[in-house]
């Protein structure tokens, strides 16, 4: 990876504005929208059956988070996936949860085999759970270290022709040929509730820009482990940790970019 | 506009503690409420047909906010409109995203056409696309300055018969004849979801407190604006800034609205 | 009460995460994932029919909090509440908002009527409502004080067999016989909102290590009211406390606990 086509992005990003179509969790959606505004990109949340295909119409991506999923919620994944798909812009999906009830491992399933995502972007628990139905997470946390869902990855690339990008102490991207490996971030991290959503939200902002899922997705992971990292540093604790990554997403330059990354293939 | 008579209307909200009920989006929800406590306040958040016409019963002013809108919310909003007109308590209506698709426009529409409000509170672009259906806007963002927007905040102030605030680097408030303007604010502010909203939801306790519907909006405006552009001088980005508002609307004091208020006629 | 009770609670709590299943409302569920996981626990949003047994039945402790109800939700709340007490693990009853309307009050029984509960955890004007349908909130907020509901707390107690602890100025805490009291706390604490809510969702995490659920609620109400206190002094406002609070709550040792408890019997 390179620093500087992580700034291309970021830059791309601020001077766009892409408009990211969100249908994501009650427990997340104001950080998740903050985060995108303060990387400079235009979040928006809308869940209804009657609009979310207007809606997707107008966006540049389409993030799709399962995290509080009802039945009503799932058929406005289902349509704006369709027409996101039909209009060619970048899907990211994020199975939050999966494993941990059947619910929400059949929810899964059955969305991405009816349109393939760009992206999947979850935990090693949740990647799991989506190639093998006998895995178990527990509740939304990983339960299982990110080399050994690196298979599960590939696998589940192959399966939806789409990139993967699984979150850790070292984040695992790849695409079933490539993978790169991220070791940004800090044990704190998990220890504010939707970090792993709000990745999934800027994955989006960058498959906006980026053509390229996988380079996507990868810059996207290191954005989000260098402004942790940074914020981890400065914070007393969770609470001050969530607002000083918003800050750090806001005034993130290539410089820091270029010092704090640390990637891997 | 004079700063005594802002001071006058935070005082009340300290002494009196309105409780203004919400029907909001979920973005927000936490982010208002604590906006509304800050300020001295009492919010209360319920969208449940089966109880927001005794809500609206008990509370002193209604907010109806369309963020993130489904067909049972919008039954919930017009039932609750309708009772807090019976009543006579002011309503405040924030069409979030108006314009972005034809659902959002049409039930705003629909809402406003069956009861009206006593305050209409946007941007630019959610006010012209009340008036145009032919508008159009790009999410939730404002993609139109406030100026060009103040001829269709005297229709739409005319054609319900209510005050129109629209926000922007410069706010106007307008209720037909009178058109008020006001310049604090800061540029960081739009990094922060929902801080229209939050607007929407204080001008709610100001209308609790103040029978003159262009007073109340205006000094709620005013005081977001005072507080924000304080906040935004504190903060490194828009993580601080979003609780550094809340600091705000709580110390503020007779003395800074006094200093600080910049406003026109 | 003894401090290094409460500590053990803390460290279990540490030590075994245990997954607490949340059915609560939309405006405090990111503030009550994250002081979950501040103080150590696993905190999973789940309220879909299809999956809320499911969920329970991998928790160590159920959270109901009827904040936003809608009929959906209480379907799910009412089957996750029989799947939690066949298994035997404790559920832990928020009656936010009873007497406000009479839907919440009626709902309130009625799923207490079908499953008695571990703890009941609400402010004065809640519980006195539970048990006399006359007496009347406004909104959310408590308009009774503690002492007052202590007569109420133990009436609730012996009707549903449970522990009902009563937060206000003095946290009261009774299973019936004993009654606890606690006075740590800060008069700002109640301009953030949710942390009524907060306290309910970390009861549960005590609950989930302590089989004693007079000690479980009250070691919960003790270690909010102290983190409550110690991020008050650090806070301009309700906006910096309500972050500082995650911050003491992750950073709480045990000789904070030992030297700050303030509680009678």
């Amino acid at each position: 990876m390179k620093s500087t086509e992580i700034w291309n992005d970021v830059e791309s990003i601020r001077l766009n504005s892409p408009l990211v179509h969100n249908i994501t969790n009650y427990v997340v959606m104001n950080t998740t929208a903050n985060a995108l505004l303060a990387l400079g990109a235009s979040p928006v949340m809308a869940h209804a059956a009657e609009e979310v295909g207007e809606m997707a119409s107008i966006a540049s991506a389409l993030v799709i988070n399962i995290g509080t999923l009802s039945p009503s919620w799932v058929s406005a994944m289902e349509y704006a996936m369709a027409t996101a798909s039909e209009r060619g812009i970048p899907i990211v999906f994020d199975p939050v949860g999966a494993g941990a009830t059947s619910y929400r491992t059949d929810t899964c399933r059955r969305l991405l085999s009816a349109v393939s995502p760009s992206i999947i972007r979850g935990n090693a628990s949740e990647i799991m759970a989506l190639v093998d139905s006998g895995a178990k997470t527990r509740g939304v946390d990983s339960s299982a270290d990110g080399t050994s869902a690196l298979e599960a990855a590939a696998e589940l690339s192959g399966r939806y022709e789409c990139a993967v990008s699984v979150s850790g102490a070292t984040d695992l991207i790849t695409d079933g040929t490539e993978t790169l490996s991220i070791f940004n971030g800090h044990p704190m991290l998990p220890k504010v509730t939707g970090l792993g959503c709000t990745a999934t939200a800027l994955t989006g902002a960058f498959a906006a820009v980026n053509g390229n899922m996988l380079s996507a997705a990868s810059n996207a992971m290191a954005v989000i482990g260098i402004c942790g990292e940074i914020a981890a540093a400065k914070s007393e604790g969770p609470g001050s940790l969530q607002l000083n990554i918003l800050d750090e997403l806001y005034i993130i330059d290539e410089k820091t970019v270029a010092e704090r990354l640390r990637s891997g293939e």
